[in-house]
């Protein structure tokens, strides 16, 4: 059996945990706060970073999102993830890479720094300059994926792929945290309800951060 | 032909054209300072990133150095550059995201920021105690790379992979900044001065950046 090593706000564990839902790979969780830097999780990562996947059986061991999703992705036929043409996969992954980079650095990040971090770590109050930023960011990102959802079905075309996955993880840690204005975001609106009415996505919503209540909008379908 | 757009400092651009050069891929150069955001690159690429690869017969485009690179993996066969078992490719994109991440956050962001961008945009001098910081934390990453290379032949294995590439790329950026003190890392040192005598490397140690000189053993394959 695999060991997802994860904290529930960690939204690269999330997009890990929405693909080996999708693919009915069975794992158990392992609670890590990285930011503990622990000698034996910097033992397993040196990176620090989660999430980390052990085989208890093998002693095989999985790090960073993308790497486990690629792996997964090649060992596991069950609804392909990265599918389509050579073009199709690079607009898949560049997406995944957006979501992953861009939407974490600018919006995600900096959420968890202020209402995470600073609470469990530093226990100071956050910086509302800062989580303002962030909330009007997000904005700029939802606008563009209401456009990317104007012209296809799905992020990266017209089926279901690891971007929606990544795309769906990180907006669900922001909306945790407060930092999504759901109004005038239409087309991101329907696809996230969608979303977060797939088995796949159920657990995850249940799931809470100590000391960090969510919003009252979070968890439903309906919104 | 493919156009790539980058600047000559650029790691994640130097990974691609280092890929492109193995697998003997022709491209053209576009050069692209993507600190200016030209309103024509954000059009092509609304993360404002370097590289991006355009097919100009086609109009393919490219985006993301790790969607890229596993683009050419896919579609030209020669000199496989994530290949193996499942669980070796997932190392060769740890060490890949290791290297785009880690190394990349910790030295290379903040010595372009401190020697290039300040100088070049903001006219300003560099911070030393952050340059000062950078290359602290240079030493710690060359120690975990020289560990992996006295197990190794290849920093993910029996063979040249993406990890020794995405590797060279981020370390030949910092040493042009004058960011590694190469005293003390012979196993490192030893595999670096292979790489630069490969002919996919050549060109790229030959170029300039404007107005920032390497310091002299940068070029030298005996240094």
């Amino acid at each position: 059996m695999w060991q997802l090593y994860q904290f529930p706000l960690c939204p690269f564990s999330r997009k890990v945990r929405l693909l080996l839902g999708e693919k009915g790979v069975a794992y158990d969780l392992i609670r890590e706060s990285p930011w503990q830097m622990r000698d034996e999780f910097l033992d397993l990562n040196p990176a620090g970073t989660t999430p980390v996947m052990v085989d208890e059986d093998t002693n095989a061991t999985l790090i960073d999102s993308q790497a486990i999703c690629e792996y997964f992705e090649e060992t596991v036929e069950r609804f392909p993830l990265i599918s389509g043409t050579a073009a199709g996969r690079a607009e898949i992954r560049r997406l995944v890479a957006f979501f992953d980079q861009s939407f974490y650095g600018d919006i995600v990040a900096p959420l968890l720094h202020e209402r995470m971090k600073k609470r469990l770590v530093e226990r100071a109050p956050p910086d509302a300059r800062i989580l303002r930023e962030a909330m009007k960011r997000a904005n700029t990102h939802m606008d563009y994926m209401d456009y990317l959802l104007d012209h296809r079905s799905w992020m990266a075309g017209g089926t279901m792929s690891l971007a929606d996955i990544a795309a769906a993880a990180h907006v669900s840690v922001a909306d945790y945290l407060g930092g999504i204005d759901w109004s005038s975001h239409e087309p991101v609106k329907r696809w996230y309800a969608g979303f977060k009415s797939r088995p796949s996505f159920r657990p995850l919503l249940s799931e809470r951060m100590e000391v960090i209540a969510p919003p009252a909008h979070y968890e439903k379908p309906d919104f």
